[in-house]
């Protein structure tokens, strides 16, 4: 194995985005999450005249935010659409060099070069504390967060890969970020591909 | 966390016990397993009459052998005798210092001393692979015995810690052992115990 890529995917609270973010900056190669690679594609051209359409009337100035709004001539629904331009954005970036990527199923996406896949999970307890300090919401709001963001994760995942979202086969390694500790997670994943590449 | 004990889940045929086996030995810290621990218990005097006498009418020479015999007196079954004897010898072991304990639910019978948690996976074709290789036995059978014993774990292990067996909020790290190497997977193993401890 002589992974390139590192891409992270993880459950919502578990503190995966910013241990994506230390691995990067350890190991001093690039990051890139939904935010970047929505960025990315909106300046890359790959966004089209139908997307830019439908997004003109909704109230936020992503063209993410989109999903499920509705299908276009050819009966690809947005969502389908946003995926297919994620992919050649992540395809892209990954024959760039080394990155890390957190989320979009980046993991499926660029299997056939062969990635290490973290998949990175918490305690309940330690997921609901860490969304209501980081999202400033109450528990009840943080655990209603917790469900649906994975569920629909999962189901998204489910839709595009095949996959089951957080089964093991799909992974090189699981961690246990409140057992393990953010900063120590973070060091354990840039040691392993270390020692890989 | 202070883990000063490791425990290795596996999945059949994943190289588990051989990787606890490479761990205990880079730390030097002594290994048990089944056959280790059912030693321990027979010679401990912790089997008691009853057990004995069961295994009398039982061709192998091991007490273990005989789960799912019958029912003592007091409506216990032997299954359950012997996982309160195992449960036994297990915290005997851990108290007596750090050490690597493969298998025998020891997770969940050590949770109280915060443990390090480890299940280690493989891809089904390496798992069949490993298992034709050291069982000698044909691809068919292999599938077969690995369909069956982690059938046979997933079971009992519900049945004694009410958990569910390779879910990932149980362990401290998941690792697969076919994208790892052996090799590699019990030396990730040995490097976060030595940070931890």
């Amino acid at each position: 194995m002589a992974n390139k890529i590192i891409t992270i995917s993880r459950e919502f609270g578990s503190g995966g985005k910013y241990i994506g973010m230390l691995v990067a900056k350890k190991l001093g190669i690039p990051y890139y999450d939904k935010d970047i690679i929505e960025k990315i594609a909106e300046e890359s051209g790959f966004v089209d005249d139908f997307i830019k359409r439908v997004s003109e009337y909704a109230p936020s100035k992503s063209i993410f935010a989109y999903s499920f709004v509705g299908r276009g001539a050819n009966g690809e629904s947005i969502e389908d659409k946003i995926f297919a331009i994620q992919t050649k954005v992540i395809k892209e970036l990954a024959e760039k060099g080394p990155c890390v990527i957190v989320g979009r199923s980046a993991d499926y996406i660029l299997r056939e070069m062969d990635p290490l896949n973290v998949f990175i999970y918490a305690s309940h307890k330690a997921k609901v504390r860490r969304t209501t300090s980081f999202k400033g919401v109450s528990e009840k709001e943080a655990e209603k967060l917790i469900y649906e963001t994975d569920k629909k994760r999962s189901i998204n995942y489910k839709y595009y890969t095949g996959r089951d979202w957080g089964a093991r086969e799909n992974y090189t390694v699981m961690l246990n970020s409140t057992d393990l500790g953010v900063e120590k997670t973070a060091e354990f994943i840039a040691q392993l591909y270390k020692q890989e590449n």
